[in-house]
């Protein structure tokens, strides 16, 4: 039988996630059905690169820039001056609210298919400058090779990411096969107009759902409807998410943690914009993979 | 070949529906590719009965019954003094809002896990009386075939329905097959809490999302991502579902149309709760299939 996980060196991490979906593909006391090989993956920092910034902040800001002539107002308004000005740490210390603020300046008042088409336009070009390559080409091997490893065992994948459902929906079956409907995502407000040309669905100024910390959970069972079997985060923002999934049995919970900064990039505790600390604690306390 | 489809009649409706999947299924103009491939349905009077009284709808009375010696505030207070005394007509004038109530006051303040607990204990045993059969064996047999036609041809069925996504969950892949993870329906508030038994989400007494009307073709984007191709429905809730199905290319959009009142119930224009009037006209003009 070929390596189904060449990235990985031997190890902990490699034997924890094989054993585990031999056990449950197995006929035994740990045997899951189809229908409930259900596994779970953050995106960013966990798929492919957060660092230098997130990607999808990385579009809004490119857009920010493109729309900023038409918003006098933003000068001297935060995040919006930061972006203009390119100050990188101001920023990143506006955190999450920001990153909202950014995300229905740039993304909204116009259509859902609109939006799409801006987003795979800039995702055409778009170059992470450390990896020299393509962000939709940046996603970590290792983690392809272990989406690839479930989908032939039976499992069904999905991103619940605190990124928004249509940025992400834009490259993720690109990207990792991964296709729209198994997107769980932040989103914006949507309003339905019918127009001469028929119906449209209009993106609205106005934050939908966060879909962070407890939110994930939350997410996955309003539009899952099934506990995952099987988490994968990085991030405290990712805390909940495995530790609803730890409530069920069996269950396998995966800390994705940044050490090399050579070939990728370093980061946990002191992080700004995706802290490891709390779900670092959790995982060691409770035996998780990571 | 054996037919497909051997409860419907021979007519306009087999006709178009047989024609349509043989269209997007044969490589041509018009083929569609199986991710593409989603069809959504309506549930209550699309796939089973909504007479005399939606089912979840009777769920929820039998559960305000139970709790109402605990809430004597309720007496005097609709819809719940209907529910009560038994005043079927006043409790179906309360209409959609009345339906919320019902819901947040029978569904709530408790974990998801006892919710769909409750919901299949009720469902075990309640029973149509006019129609002799449990609530999950009384599915349309047509639309059954169409669901399993659609299935044998790549498709990837949804519900998207009014009713609440937790309470369709507890039946419809008994009933039709349809797994948790391919329900869109109304929602309430969660909250996420670590209790010393593990991770848990508790009902909130609060209306998340109401699923009808324009917030189903809302819903389909934000949980879906994909515009469908093929929509049922049979009541004006179901209109703009249909009209987002019918913004595309190729689309089948399919009225159920209820007038067997002797087999099972007859209503459109004048129903209280599931009028279908403005997309009766709607689909007579534009020639949709009813």
């Amino acid at each position: 039988v070929p390596d189904p996980l060449p990235s990985w060196n031997a190890g902990v991490a490699k034997t924890s996630i094989v054993n585990f979906v031999q056990r449950v593909t197995t006929p035994g006391a740990s045997f899951v059905p189809l229908e409930k090989r259900v596994a779970v993956f953050d995106n960013d920092g966990t798929l492919w690169p957060e660092q230098p910034l997130p990607t999808e902040l990385l579009f809004m800001l490119s857009r920010i820039r493109a729309l900023a002539p038409q918003h006098p107002q933003w000068r001297g308004e935060q995040p919006f001056e930061s972006v203009i000005v390119g100050d990188v740490k101001a920023l990143a210390a506006s955190g999450k609210r920001g990153f909202a603020a950014l995300a229905t300046a740039a993304g909204t008042g116009m259509t859902t298919a609109q939006f799409d088409a801006s987003a795979k336009a800039w995702l055409a070009t778009a170059t992470n400058t450390k990896l020299h390559c393509l962000y939709v080409r940046c996603t970590y091997r290792p983690m392809i090779e272990v989406l690839d490893y479930l989908r032939a065992n039976g499992f069904t994948s999905y991103i619940v990411s605190g990124g928004t459902n249509d940025f992400i929906r834009a490259f993720a079956y690109d990207a990792c096969k991964i296709p729209p409907n198994r997107v769980i995502g932040s989103t914006v407000e949507t309003k339905y107009e019918m127009t001469p040309d028929g119906a449209v669905l209009v993106r609205l100024a106005k934050i939908g759902f966060v879909d962070d910390g407890p939110g994930k959970p939350e997410a996955i069972q309003r539009e899952i409807g099934i506990r995952p079997i099987a988490a994968f985060g990085n991030s405290d923002g990712d805390r909940q998410m495995l530790e609803w999934t730890a409530a069920g049995q069996p269950a396998l919970m995966v800390v994705v943690h940044h050490t090399d900064a050579v070939r990728e990039y370093a980061y946990d505790r002191a992080s700004k914009l995706a802290k490891l600390d709390l779900l670092l604690d959790e995982a060691t306390a409770k035996n998780w993979t990571w």
